[in-house]
């Protein structure tokens, strides 16, 4: 086991009505807020009203700030900043999913940074304040509702970056599991590719002697593996739902990645996939996810023969290495197809033109030196070409 | 699954070396510091001296108060509240294991209250405001290095206390697994007794749909049972210890309990054996455990072949559920034998004589009204009569 720092403040209030909460759960935190969302369908789903009627009998006065798109862009991140500093916010409270969330933190930070926030981006160097940052979760998946993480996209340069900070973990995430009934499949699906991707990163490892936290990504991994196929017979599964919701938390709070060596290739290599196609990131990793696994398992069999195992319920038996491990990995597409994921980057309208390309953007060798991605083994850009290949 | 509100915002520094740490991580927080400690034994080991030197090198001023005893005492409380108040201390670094932590946590919330601090754990009244806790781990068992728990025994009236309050939540515990190599070997078990149990206590329930938090649970307990029987085998060895003291508190951090109806019952009947004939708690623990597994399971007899199965790794095959659930017990026994752990009362030094009145103070009836204990079954006097019968 590697030392490690483990801080997980974010406060969880959990369960049904826990929405209404939310302004008695701000008031000791917030003298003026700024609710900042997205588009219309808090508004149709009844949610605004709830929010802005518990603010308003806590005695909270706020400002608000909608229009928060999928991959969230920077410029409503300045516009939000200078909307905090005008009216004198304290506390930004989030009313959405992980795009919400992540504007929001950038805004959190962007109020004390006398430059521009991208900067932060661009440099990744420490920051030494931001505003609390409060969530009402209306969409299990990116985990950024206990995460100290944010990625904002630059319309006018076309980048895509992520960041990160202790100070960035928000003070309170509010989740109940009904706000989740309304979510299409196809989302239900890419949240459940997301946050189990946000596990298989830190389970993935040749760090050893890490008996607790691969236990736990392991029991995370089977809750998921046995509950989402449920929504997608029914949405409104509420057991179902809560499992689902908690395990996105869970697996991206930090804990299940303590003392390990994490790995994070998939993420960088789906990443050019959404910058070049637009595709979801989830449908993105469960067409990725698999494939990487086709191609570096050999580095280390026994890691993947546990996952097989632990993870898959493939049976050890007096089998070779290689065979248990194939079977794992076929489960874990079969998963997939059960979610109505893609399996392919044809499906995903993908074809093999810019395949090097994003091979090269992700290694960085297309913008100067190669930056190897991965942890369990490293990739050059042309591992990841093959990765791009097997999974085409 | 029940709402829940999980809390953990306690920071775990753990690993090699990290006690030097302790100055430098606290340099953001404390202007002058109380170092709360027991006896002789961090002199000895040299801890107090890098602890004392890491202070001095971040140029931190401290005051110091040891003495602290197992089952920690009143009065020494009193004495660290006049201490802190005298020397305006902002922030108490706890020296030790759960005793120090829970010594350091009365002074916390003592400083800022106006009378007599045993008012608060007489009343279980809600606190407004404590002192920040910082702690350096000598021993993996109480958990209180994550928890906002707290155990107090009065002197004068012999009454033994414990009271909670998220405001009691260490702000950043150091833990560093070479600090317990140099554990007696029935400090080691009693330790992972208490571990269990605080598992236990959350795992036992009647609470349906509760996946993730079970499969955590399990995942707990299996890492400490593969482990721990390594420390008996040798007390130095690290990747054993890196686990047992990561699993002690993520048992006791929250976490493995939430959305649950949780049982508590072997605590406060163990709390009884403690009063009346001063055993460690690990070890009543680990005596009164299987006696009240033998007398609930009927309750819940899928909790526990769940628990059977899952945990003790029994094969369900084609078999009677209660048969199922002895060979669980027993292994459990087993695995508590292994680690030197008493199997009765007797073996305690615990006869037939005191059994009703400590039956009777369990469940309050001793003092007036009953008040049943556990949450799988609800206890009275009678029923925790039989269960120390069960194990006497």
């Amino acid at each position: 086991m590697l030392n490690f720092d483990l801080y997980m403040p974010a406060r969880i209030v959990f369960g049904r009505g826990t929405q209404s909460r939310i302004g008695e759960l701000l008031k000791p935190h917030a003298k003026k807020v700024l609710l900042h969302y997205g588009g219309g369908s808090i508004k149709r789903t009844g949610l605004y009203d709830t929010v802005v009627k518990s603010l308003n009998d806590a005695g909270i006065p706020f400002v608000e700030l909608g229009g928060v798109v999928p991959n969230p862009r920077l410029s409503l991140v300045h516009e939000g900043i200078e909307l905090c500093r005008r009216e004198n916010v304290d506390l930004i409270l989030a009313v959405g999913g992980g795009s919400a969330i992540d504007s929001s933190k950038a805004i959190a930070m962007g109020v004390y940074y006398d430059g521009d926030v991208w900067d932060i981006y661009d440099t990744g160097k420490p920051i030494e304040k931001a505003l609390p940052v409060a969530v009402v979760l209306t969409i299990p998946a990116a985990g950024s509702e206990s995460s100290g993480d944010t990625v904002i996209s630059n319309e006018e340069t076309g980048r895509k970056y992520g960041y990160g900070s202790p100070k960035l973990r928000p003070l309170i995430s509010v989740m109940n599991p009904e706000l989740f009934f309304t979510l299409p499949k196809n989302q239900i699906a890419n949240g459940v590719a997301d946050m189990m991707s946000h596990i298989f990163e830190r389970y993935f490892t040749n760090t050893t002697h890490v008996d607790l936290t691969d236990a736990l990504c392991e029991a995370t991994l089977r809750t998921i593996l046995s509950n989402a196929p449920r929504l997608m017979e029914d949405p409104q599964d509420y057991d179902a739902w809560a499992e689902i919701g908690f395990a996105g938390t869970v697996a991206h709070n930090g804990l299940l990645g303590m003392g390990r060596e994490q790995d994070w290739a998939c993420h960088a290599m789906e990443h050019e996939l959404s910058a070049a196609y637009d595709v979801a990131h989830g449908a993105g990793l469960a067409v990725l996810t698999p494939a990487w696994m086709k191609y570096v398992h050999k580095d280390n069999l026994d890691m993947f023969v546990q996952f097989a195992v632990n993870v898959m319920g493939v049976s050890k038996g007096f089998r070779d290495k290689e065979d248990v491990i194939r079977e794992g990995i076929d489960r874990l597409q079969n998963f997939y197809r059960v979610m109505s994921l893609p399996q392919t980057l044809t499906e995903l309208g993908i074809d093999e033109s810019r395949h090097e390309e994003m091979a090269k953007k992700c290694t960085e060798i297309y913008f100067g030196e190669e930056y190897k991605v991965g942890g369990l083994k490293k990739l050059g850009w042309q591992d990841v070409l093959n990765i791009y290949t097997i999974a085409k």
